[in-house]
């Protein structure tokens, strides 16, 4: 893959992120939300903290969100939503269950890398929401579990992978990919892309795909 | 491996959590701050939190720990310290470069699954620590993530593995590991035991080792 396929390739996960949240005040809200509860963790911080961060009053915050849960429900929606969207694009895409693997991958990895932040609030408070919203997002998860197990399933049913526990392996692959953006760090030596290339390579591994050609 | 083999495996990681730290009281609200951090996150708890949970008074808590930050470094030394001791373990022992990396993982997934809790404090918080304390944990993380690069150079230069990119793998079989605290539940299907085990096939495949006999 030359430089130019991979910075096309990787628009449609860069898109500005929050795009769908409007107007431009409960945009501004929710990406001050992510910063303060990535910061310093959701039971830390107080609307008066995201109102603040986002250069409004408490007040004009209410306007928008009724609680501060409100805010992280919506976050982890659109996050889960978006990696949901990401998995299932791969699952249905044309191509050997290898080729389908390797680009859930290296899309799911290079928006935990390249968002980390939001990533680390979507993956790590999901036990702060209340039990009336938790549902809603652990549907979700069951969702994006699945569409990488169904590329698993046919990788074995094609005899491309060598599977002994697919819903195991399934959990451990998410699970990499998820833990990108715990150790991710814009320093490091790899850009979100190349994370993504390596990582699709570490997972057929995973899978015991036949080495490619 | 039989049932009552994997139990006997099982002691040296699961001698009685804390047992190093003196006296019991200092100990109690060591365990008290563990599970006050991953309920509310580490910015959330108050040392009066923390004092309470312990059934002791916020007085009692100051003859033992000066601040809150003291707890958290503490937990995070005792948490690092074994991580280090459990995979230096399996890098010194005898045995192939194989047998060796798949110990490691066995056991240092072990602890990650059955002290998910105190893991996800290490884990998570370390960010929290200021920068005074955090260069010595991150000093530990450094020897940790040598003991295994070790294992794989063993490998790679015995041929046992197939690994273009030693450093960025060792990244990667500890994250898999690591991230096992976030997602383990007790009620799930396997136990600690059985998902060391099935990681370090997984972690075999990811280094291309030779499958066995």
């Amino acid at each position: 893959m030359t430089q130019d396929e991979r910075v096309t390739e990787q628009q449609p996960d860069d898109e500005m992120p929050w795009a769908e949240v409007t107007p431009d005040a409960a945009r501004r809200l929710l990406v001050a939300a992510v910063e303060a509860f990535a910061a310093r963790g959701y039971h830390a911080t107080t609307t008066r903290d995201i109102a603040s961060r986002a250069g409004m009053s408490p007040a004009a915050l209410y306007i928008h969100y009724k609680t501060k849960e409100e805010l992280l429900l919506r976050i982890s929606r659109i996050g889960h939503e978006k990696a949901l969207r990401i998995l299932r694009r791969a699952a249905d895409a044309e191509g050997t269950a290898t080729e389908r693997l390797a680009e859930a991958v290296r899309s799911f990895v290079r928006w935990h890398a390249g968002h980390h932040t939001t990533a680390r609030v979507v993956q790590y408070e999901l036990d702060s929401l209340g039990d009336e919203h938790r549902p809603e997002i652990v549907a979700l998860r069951r969702e994006s579990d699945a569409a990488v197990r169904e590329i698993i399933e046919d990788g074995v049913a094609t005899g491309e992978f060598q599977v002994p526990d697919v819903p195991g392996t399934t959990v451990a692959i998410l699970s990499l990919c998820i833990d990108v953006a715990r150790w991710f760090n814009t320093q490091g030596r790899r850009t979100p892309d190349e994370v993504g290339v390596f990582y699709a390579d570490l997972v057929l591994r995973m899978v015991g795909a036949a080495p490619r050609a």
